[in-house]
């Protein structure tokens, strides 16, 4: 089988972009896998794959694997690239679109500086839906480290589980120590991802963010909405925040409960290839 | 500039290809690195570049650059990959190819199983060739790291430098630790190359490399060279030897002083792709 893909990058999360609508595209796992390999395949974070809708009314649907063959929910950064990708494409000249995710509808927007805004739905705060294990969805809880440490954190479910510590100086954070412990706290069965933000201003942060099954990785586009709803909730920021990662910046925006988090950011092709698998 | 380019590997070292021949190839240092980057370029350990022939009688002129951009004199994996490239891209029907490089002229072969078989020239043991800082020439000498560790090495240069050590189990040798010291050791002013071999018999071993400026590597085919060229030397090996890495398995012949080490081994064509830079 001979497949056409791009490669494109958000903020330097990396994505290979197949059109499943004009190329049928039915990949195993170790297909995926394959296919993710820096090396001896073409290397990614996510692989994003772009099909017919499902549903009517939406215009496509957007599908997300891991390099390890798992589907995932939501990416933020993929969400941008997947707009860019479709446009580049010629698959639809509509700025907005209308698509079926794994988690839900989303309306992606490409906007005429060429930036993608992305709604990236409601954030959500029962811990049972995040899920952690409380029994308060209060905007700071206490969390306990393997090594006594005690954190406060906000636990917020962009889709994917977020724990946001506000730190002094995101650069100094003791990510790599206290990332894979809160990513494997009991508290948070599913596991989760560990943000770590300094606020600058009402308006502006810095943010690193330890990924869940993945480490620190350059940006996380949940990972920045996680923080600055968090931020906002805590009475530490007001909306519109702008997120300063080690891979770029994001703008994002969010009016409070009951209304979803607006994210816009960069999207860039990198080259085109083609493969045979 | 719209570039066209392979993706290659030879035992997971994995290789830009790029046909200078038929289209224009001038990159700056800056453009190699763009490039190289694995999130936002397009990642490789080596870019090579195919050009037409400086000398008369030479097929091919073949550059080689890390991706820090700076340009080296050999690859072993990367010679075998070149050869498929120019016979994958019809640049040439020839199965003996006569290739310029920066260490000389070398003479690959396409065999009929697809393997490549290269000539890898000959080893020098001459401490100044090396560069090594030694009074002699002597198959097996003693390094002291700063450690306090006394190793045994054999000293190699097949146009790169090499520092090969005898252990019992590759799998539970100390790379990570010795590499670095073995690697940034004074008496190796232009550093080295670590080699850490098992021998299994006298025509197999179990080989693992720590490469100068680049760490521990899958399969590093100047390694291999270099390891049974001093295994030969050192009385422990027989001509030709299977070299297994963690990337796959080589096969090394050398017929002794004065004679040029033969390699054989896989190269594997991974993707084509087009990139605008």
């Amino acid at each position: 089988m001979k497949l056409k893909f791009s490669k494109m990058h958000g903020l330097g999360n990396d994505f290979v972009v197949l059109d499943g609508v004009r190329q049928q595209v039915s990949l195993s796992t170790e297909q995926i896998r394959a296919l993710g390999d820096r090396h001896r395949g073409v290397g990614f974070d996510q692989m994003l794959l772009v099909e017919p809708a499902q549903t009517s009314g939406a215009d496509f649907r957007y599908r997300i694997f891991n390099a390890d063959g798992s589907e995932v929910e939501q990416c933020g950064n993929g969400a941008r690239c997947f707009v860019r990708f479709v446009h580049d494409q010629g698959l639809t000249e509509k700025s907005a679109i209308v698509v079926e995710t794994k988690r839900g509808i989303i309306h992606p927007r490409l906007e005429a500086d060429g930036l993608v805004t992305v709604d990236m739905g409601q954030p959500r705060f029962v811990p049972d839906e995040i899920p952690f294990v409380s029994d308060t969805d209060a905007p700071e809880q206490p969390l306990v480290l393997e090594d006594g440490t005690t954190l406060t954190i906000g636990a917020v479910s962009m889709g994917n589980p977020h724990a946001v510590t506000v730190v002094a100086d995101s650069e100094a954070a003791p990510v790599a120590v206290q990332g894979p412990q809160i990513e494997n706290h009991a508290r948070f069965p599913q596991r989760v991802n560990a943000g770590f933000m300094q606020v600058l201003d009402r308006h502006n942060i810095r943010l690193r963010v330890y990924e869940r099954g993945a480490g620190e990785t350059l940006a996380c586009g949940t990972g920045a909405c996680a923080a600055v709803v968090s931020g906002i909730r805590r009475g530490l920021l007001d909306s519109p925040v702008r997120v300063q990662t080690h891979g770029g910046d994001l703008n994002i925006a969010w009016a409070g409960i009951g209304q979803p988090v607006i994210m816009t950011g960069p999207a860039v092709t990198v080259f085109t290839g083609e493969i045979e698998l």
